[in-house]
């Protein structure tokens, strides 16, 4: 077993899965504070304090923690989701311990300096730009707030240009001293790294950061909803999507390959039906998100304006007939692709590193490989089809961006 | 050394890299088959041919394709460039042998069926237009065109609507026969594979192959030019460029070490000047960019329409400062950041395999990972600062998409 977890006395949990066979090493820490743990005006906030832990601390300026982190060739990064924060990092093994000491010092002691604050408030505002200028990416923040309307799970990471803008640095101490506490965070490193070394450089570095103070988490509520826009495209852009699974439910396997076998990969059914069969879309896919409370079903689509009244019957017969029959051929190719991927990705120390951090965030403890497996295994026919059945009778939530007449063809999704 | 290439009589390269470490493999098949090898009428052809490849065989239709990969939850891909083709997969190691006779089956015995043909020029088109809706990815079409005017190394890799649409299956049938011949060629595989038992596999799957007819390449000669178009937009999306070097150059590591401290990772110059500094974008960065005979040097920026007049005297200042002068700091961070980027790279089976297919495409034969390092760690002060004036003393190149008035005050890049 290369997985060992160490919970530190303030609550901060500690994970390393050590691989014999590398020289780098991938270390983050996992933040559980992300857009639904904002309110409605700061929205944007989890991103902007993701920002601004680069932009200096008490002991380094924010060119110094650049140069620091190049010096060695190492590799700083970040990014926020709903539901959560992540800072990471992959270097050479000798270097963990800068990498620790930054990540540290960016997270406990960043200055929040107000005329830094002003420039990154811009260029988070350029980044929500230059998301809109881009259709097949803008598309999911529309989708994401028709699915869940007017509760922080339909929020849009980035903000909104007035909100971000309007954040205090005072306001963003007050955030981060709620959201980022012992027991709201891990600490996971894989690949050549020793497990009791980096306890003692993560309790070193987090050992005094006090626990939680109540953070409030409001339930995500599935909705289902309807955003269509008009825009001068080449193609229309459309997400179509329906209520998921929470993490932990007893059907998650089944979602999984029932993704997978539907709009996953070459051999799927949308892709073979609207892409090989029709060719009415260069790219066609569905994904399975999930949440601790509420999950998210979608497929996305990008097709020429002229081409949705075919697409939109084929899209339709295919979510009926998942429901009805689905083959042993497809079950057993399903697990393959699902154990395959895993397997594969355990080669990769950042993909082990991440996965660690958000099972424990997500289940209190990592998985074994074999666990993982005996589920995916346990993945039958009927099973699929009944959480298909489960997952489309619910109410659909459909986005678009296109011209208007295509647009008004999308309705009979919505039925 | 992990690495061994046998030639076999016909002319094909094999490599193989072979890694105790792991229990996956990644192979493909290089062709040097691009977009510059193409004829002005059929401009797309090698892209709408990696497309064909996949759409049924005299062995396998499409479907059957997809569905014996994804069985065994290996996955197959493929991508053109402007001077190369690859068809490439990743699997466990049991199931290499499955993937090499596919890879064979879709390059050897393709049918290139007219109906499949007709269904796959609309899904071509679908992408043409899908690039055309994001504006980061387009941009770099416009900039390769005002680069390369009037040659085939300026032509887009996906190519014109017109031109996809009015290929033939024999046209295709031709363009294969002349392209894909056995001495084009470089089939590689790394991660958990044994030299020997992947040479018979190829050999048995490719040993029959033809050597080349005559491939004409037309010489890549860099002009510079100004493109810019109007667009709504919310951002300005500029690319400023040079002409750069080609392989083989004695100062390909200089320019590398250029485009790092100048504009890649955190703490590049532009990256500090830009972005942290001023909060003038979200996203910049430069790109090098090398090919047998010439080279692209690229600087990339995302920026608010009303941002470009702050922009543009600071992008004309750091240009003109990095032929001036470079510090030793930053000579050692970009050494650093080479290095250490190479090391990681070679814990992915994925990396190994498209590295030692490139480099015998390039240079003809393997490098190793010592001749590299002593080529970055020669790389010097002056020798940056000499690229950087042998670079931009050439004739630039403008691409931008935005508003008009923003558009008219990039006027001053091109002076």
């Amino acid at each position: 077993m290369s997985v060992q977890v160490t919970t530190l006395a303030n609550g901060l949990r500690v994970v390393t899965d050590t691989m014999d066979s590398v020289e780098t090493v991938a270390v983050g820490i996992w933040v559980a504070a992300g857009t639904r743990h904002e309110t409605a005006d700061v929205n944007g906030i989890s991103h902007l304090l993701e920002h601004m832990a680069f932009k200096g601390t008490q002991r380094r300026t924010a060119q110094l923690i650049a140069e620091e982190m190049d010096n060695v060739g190492g590799q700083l990064n970040a990014y926020t989701s709903r539901d959560h924060t992540a800072y990471y990092a992959k270097m050479l093994k000798e270097d963990l311990g800068l990498a620790v000491d930054i990540l540290a010092d960016i997270l406990l002691n960043s200055t929040m300096d107000e005329e830094e604050l002003a420039r990154e408030q811009h260029v988070v505002v350029q980044e929500i730009n230059q998301a809109d200028d881009t259709p097949d990416d803008i598309i999911f923040d529309h989708f994401q707030a028709a699915a869940f309307p007017e509760q922080p799970m339909g929020w849009p990471v980035l903000g909104r240009e007035d909100l971000v803008r309007g954040v205090t640095s005072q306001r963003l101490r007050t955030y981060m001293s709620s959201n980022y506490a012992a027991d709201n965070m891990v600490a996971s490193a894989s690949g050549a790294v020793d497990h009791g070394a980096f306890v003692r450089l993560i309790e070193n570095a987090f050992g005094n950061l006090p626990r939680r103070s109540a953070v409030s988490e409001v339930a995500g509520r599935y909705q289902g909803g309807d955003f269509r826009q008009e825009r001068d495209l080449e193609q229309i852009h459309v997400v179509l999507g329906f209520g998921g699974l929470p993490h932990g439910d007893p059907d998650f396997y089944n979602l999984g390959a029932l993704s997978t076998l539907l709009g996953e990969g070459m051999s799927s059914r949308l892709f073979q039906e609207i892409r090989e069969k029709r060719g009415l879309a260069y790219s066609v896919f569905s994904t399975s998100q999930s949440f601790s409370d509420t999950g998210l079903f979608s497929i996305y689509m990008g097709t020429g304006q002229s081409d949705v009244q075919k697409l939109v019957p084929v899209l339709r017969a295919e979510i009926e007939k998942v429901q009805a029959k689905v083959s042993e051929d497809e079950v057993k190719r399903a697990r393959a692709q699902i154990k395959a991927g895993l397997l594969m990705s355990l080669e990769s120390p950042g993909s082990r590193c991440a996965q660690s951090a958000r099972q424990i965030m997500v289940y209190g403890r990592p998985l074994t490989v074999a666990e993982i497996i005996a589920k995916v295994d346990a993945v039958n026919a009927d099973g699929i089809c009944r959480v298909a059945q489960r997952i489309f009778s619910g109410k659909p939530t459909l986005a678009a961006l296109g011209e208007g007449k295509s647009l008004d063809g999308l309705q009979s999704l919505l039925n």
